[in-house]
């Protein structure tokens, strides 16, 4: 639990999703995701890493110098899953998994396999690109699912030992250093929270505060180490390292009370909200160094949004929420999860984006479902493993937690922040309070919540209604009506009894969005939302022949829904020109046509496609 | 001379510009450029390392692997310098360099600083990267430059070695494979045309149709050995290579009466125009590779643009016009000699971009004048020499031969391709035909040509009528004005006689140009052109405090022009938004605002600005 803030998030065991998209997702995430990620870690050699430095002999290592990242993270979606369902195969496979690591932990609690071990360079010999205290990190956050889900066990044994040898090595009057990828930061704050070792979360506030003081060789800007963090202005840098390291700051911004620090972070992820920021709420606008880039370089098909900055951008906007109780990271998150999230991985499961592009131009073929490890995903196709392969174990550690983004408490009663057939059964001031949420959104706009137990007297719950929902309405249990304000939380404040409802009516028509018209990737353009989901045209939706590049889509004429898909009105304007530059500006010339639009996470789901979302208007 | 084709290029004796841009722009180039960079290549020891391989031992070598062409690069610049104005001091130092230069040859012709001495790799052992014959391409056409302004000398003895020594080892049943850098092409063809020996002309083509038989390792679309010449079917890969093998094919087209090749070039070109082509003419849209991007890919800041690839572009074009004689090749002679060639350097013809983009985001610092030579023109400004410096020496070749780009001739008289104050003073069917032009264009539209002598009797002289000169009118002699239809020929027919006065009258009123509505890059933007000449707004000529990011044109007010500069009517619409996306389409706001336009050409002349051609359509 912070130990300040605005909002307080439940525990586990006090809310469990139970339907519609999320629910799906975490079928699929637990029945295909881990599943994969536990094949292609054994099968690259990626955990046998561990079996090997055990041995103490020197080994022929395999994978990227973090890979140990991977088997953390996916023990991390492990244990969120076995939470979540109390799996007992995943659990047995988790102890197994426990062992193997532990057997390569070194007496003094250091544990890595490519740094350290016979035949290897020492320990934190190379913090710039080593990513030692990364791997720690992502240990740790395990450590913490499994805390929260389980309690001490060998697993979390592991970690405070590891936790130990960071803080002796890294402590004060130690070495001064950073690691060069943040994670440790975040690690050690939320592990310190949750064992209650107050060394762990100054050990964590120290590492904050050495960024900035160029303690590593080179490009201080890509791993946040250019200025201080309480001064910077913007995120900047490489995305997932930026917000890793925001999240960690908010973090121990809250356990010490440090208004300043968080001060500092909420300007640096407002100024990057509103100047680059996706319309998916991807971050990290450009393909060089998986970087944010400069305000307003947010053109769609050079778009990189990376899935794991949307992981990272949902971990920070998730600690402004429970810090400020502002809405809008409430929206921010929903618009990550629909959009960049629940888009990266296909229906099945296993296979993935890594980079989240607007705007795909050409139909390019699938990439080989094995051997061959493309760097990227390529070619806007969703691939089954990489080279560097942080997505998958990152996106499976979200979609197995995600229940604990749908509510909050506080003294007064619940906050409901992301929409989804749900049960929440927490106390508020003492007194038990549960809550049945019922919804088809966002194909619908209505959301239910019944209450099934109130202990307490007056209780408050409260709807975050999104920016985007004018005209919202909340509707008390006595049958009240009543406006409730984009933007905004709606309260409905009664001493609640069994079985009252609740209802919250988002409006739901798609609708037009139209960019700043400083972003010169958009100009000229719109796209198409509905609800928290923005939506994209595919080359498979246009009329035999048309050449995707021609479209045209007529912002004017109404845009429709129909068998659950959105439809615009738009032109195939084919030209030819010797010159592409003439006197006479563009006009529409092609014959009408009515082209149906899927939601940006449903893409690459029909073959090849160029796919964009923001259209040119005719 | 062309053996076949439908108009005559004119001798360095012929023609000759005498007042105005262009005669500026080579006594510039005179006094500036070539000095500047010979005292460049001795300063960084590129000559001297001809100096050191003549000694004939293991000596260090500096420079890139291709350091000798840039030597040569300049020895043209220079013969065609010295055939302009007949300069001692300049010959004098030709032919010192020729001396340094030609003790540095081996005894059966092969001649590179880098390859072949003592110590270092065998020759041709690295035929992708090495440059080797791409070096003596250069060599080739420097002694074309002094065989034209000069005759036969050392320095074209020393080209005849190479020239056999290249046909020796690359000839029938010799070496099959080619150079990773075209060049030698369009170089043995140019020698052997310029020498009458068919066995270089024969060696071109040679390596013209090895082209595509992946005789190199790697990467086969960079250097264009992915698909035989004759079977492609648009620019692509490394534009300078792409271009430079485009103008060897066209060549050996030519003296081979090969019809189908030079209708495989010319497709391909008229395709590269239509498509990845930006307003400047700057071809080689991407930074990546410095390559031909995908068609419409012509987003303004990321435009490489090269300026040897405007030096290559020119060289292609002027054969097509050539070979054709169609105007559409003349006017993108104009275009890229305005915009990318006379841009490219500054004033006083020491300082050059390398990379010509239309849109500079930000207003950076000029970078160091000595020491540090930067990879590119960094930051939207001039350098004045670059780690790999091929620039410089090219554009001083170009500028100082452009009077050749004036007119041609053939049996019926003169054409006028090239508007700038000039003496030609030619042959046409066996007679003395004589003409003055005399013009302030681009800054009047009106062209007079004198004839000064006419030795025969029916001549003509055609003009070319710019595809963009809706409106011109051409006098004859006599007073008679009549219509000249853009984008032809405007021809005036009679037996003129000494100081007959022939009128051309071309519309130079600013004009709003509009992108192709399928480049994403530029939708809701549009541009001014003059003439010729494209401009650019600068953030040096914002009212103070304006953000660049924020102006917006408004293209329905006119275009006006005071003092020289085109003015241009906008809003500043300074916003602040949370979220840049939102329902409402982007409505003008600021204040009306008159802003002053610069030539692109002359853009970074007045200290750290943003610039932009593509403007903001308020």
């Amino acid at each position: 639990m912070p130990s300040t803030g605005t909002l307080q998030p439940l525990g586990m065991d006090e809310v469990r999703i139970n339907g519609g998209h999320w629910s799906k997702r975490q079928t699929v995430n637990a029945e295909g995701t881990i599943q994969h990620c536990l094949h292609w870690l054994e099968a690259l050699g990626w955990t046998a890493n561990f079996d090997r430095a055990a041995e103490g002999k020197e080994f022929e290592r395999t994978g990227p110098q973090f890979s140990d990242s991977e088997v953390y993270k996916l023990a991390e979606a492990m244990a969120w899953e076995i939470g979540r369902t109390g799996d007992a195969g995943l659990e047995a496979r988790f102890v197994k998994l426990t062992a193997r690591i532990s057997a390569a932990q070194h007496e003094d609690g250091y544990l890595n396999t490519a740094y350290g071990n016979p035949g290897q360079p020492p320990r934190y010999s190379d913090l710039e690109w080593g990513h030692e205290l990364y791997c720690f990190g992502h240990l740790l956050q395990a450590a913490v699912a499994r805390l929260r889900n389980h309690g001490e066990d060998a697993f979390t044994a592991i970690a405070r030992r590891a936790a130990d040898h960071v803080c002796n090595v890294f402590g004060p009057g130690g070495d001064e250093r950073i690691c060069g990828h943040a994670e440790i930061e975040v690690a050690l704050a939320e592990f310190g929270r949750a064992t209650g070792e107050a060394r762990y979360l100054e050990q964590a506030r120290l590492f904050i505060e050495r960024h900035g003081r160029k303690t590593l060789p080179e490009k201080g800007v890509f791993y946040q180490d250019d200025v201080p963090v309480r001064e910077a202005e913007v995120l900047r840098g490489h995305a997932v390292r930026a917000l890793y390291l925001a999240s960690g700051a908010i973090d121990v911004a809250i356990e010490a009370g440090d208004a300043d620090l968080l001060d500092a972070v909420r300007g640096q992820w407002d100024r990057a909200v509103a100047r680059r920021t996706h319309l998916t709420g991807g971050m990290g606008s450009q393909y060089a160094d998986e970087a944010f880039g400069r305000d307003f370089a947010l053109n769609p098909a050079e778009a990189y949004s990376e899935s794991c900055a949307g992981v990272a951008a949902v971990m920070t906007a998730w600690r402004l929420l429970l810090a400020t109780g502002d809405t809008r990271h409430g929206d921010m998150i929903e618009r990550i999860a629909w959009n960049v999230l629940s888009g990266a991985v296909d229906p099945d499961g296993k296979s993935f984006f890594y980079a989240n592009p607007l705007h795909q131009v050409t139909a390019d073929p699938e990439p080989p479902r094995d051997g061959a490890l493309p760097h990227l995903s390529a070619g806007g196709r969703r691939g089954h493993w990489f080279e560097v392969s942080c997505c998958p174990t990152n996106l499976a550690r979200t979609f197995a937690q995600f229940a604990a983004y749908i509510a909050t408490a506080d003294d007064r009663g619940v906050q409901l922040h992301q929409y989804a057939p749900a049960a929440i059964d927490t106390v508020v001031a003492g007194s038990r309070f549960a809550l049945t949420m019922t919804t088809a959104y966002p194909d619908d706009g209505t959301v239910i919540v019944r209450v099934e137990a109130n202990d307490g007297g007056e209780r408050t719950v409260s709807f975050r209604v999104p920016h985007w929902a004018e005209g919202a309405t909340v509707t008390s249990p006595d049958g009240t009506a009543r406006p409730a304000a984009a933007g905004e939380l709606a309260d409905v404040t009664a001493a609640f009894a069994h079985g009252d409802e609740i209802r919250l009516d988002l409006p739901l028509a798609p609708r037009w969005t139209y960019p700043d018209p400083r972003i010169d990737g958009l100009r000229g353009c719109a796209a198409v939302e509905r609800g928290p989901e923005v939506w994209c045209v595919e080359s498979v939706d246009l009329p035999e022949g048309a050449d995707f590049a021609d479209l045209a889509v007529d912002t004017t004429a109404p845009l429709t829904v129909r068998d659950g898909r959105v439809k615009v009105r738009g032109r195939i304007n084919d030209r030819a020109a010797e010159w592409p530059y003439g006197t006479a500006a563009p006009r529409p010339e092609g014959e009408p046509v009515e082209i149906s639009l899927v939601p940006f996470r449903s893409r690459d789901t029909r073959g090849a496609a160029a796919m964009r979302v923001w259209m040119p208007i005719s």
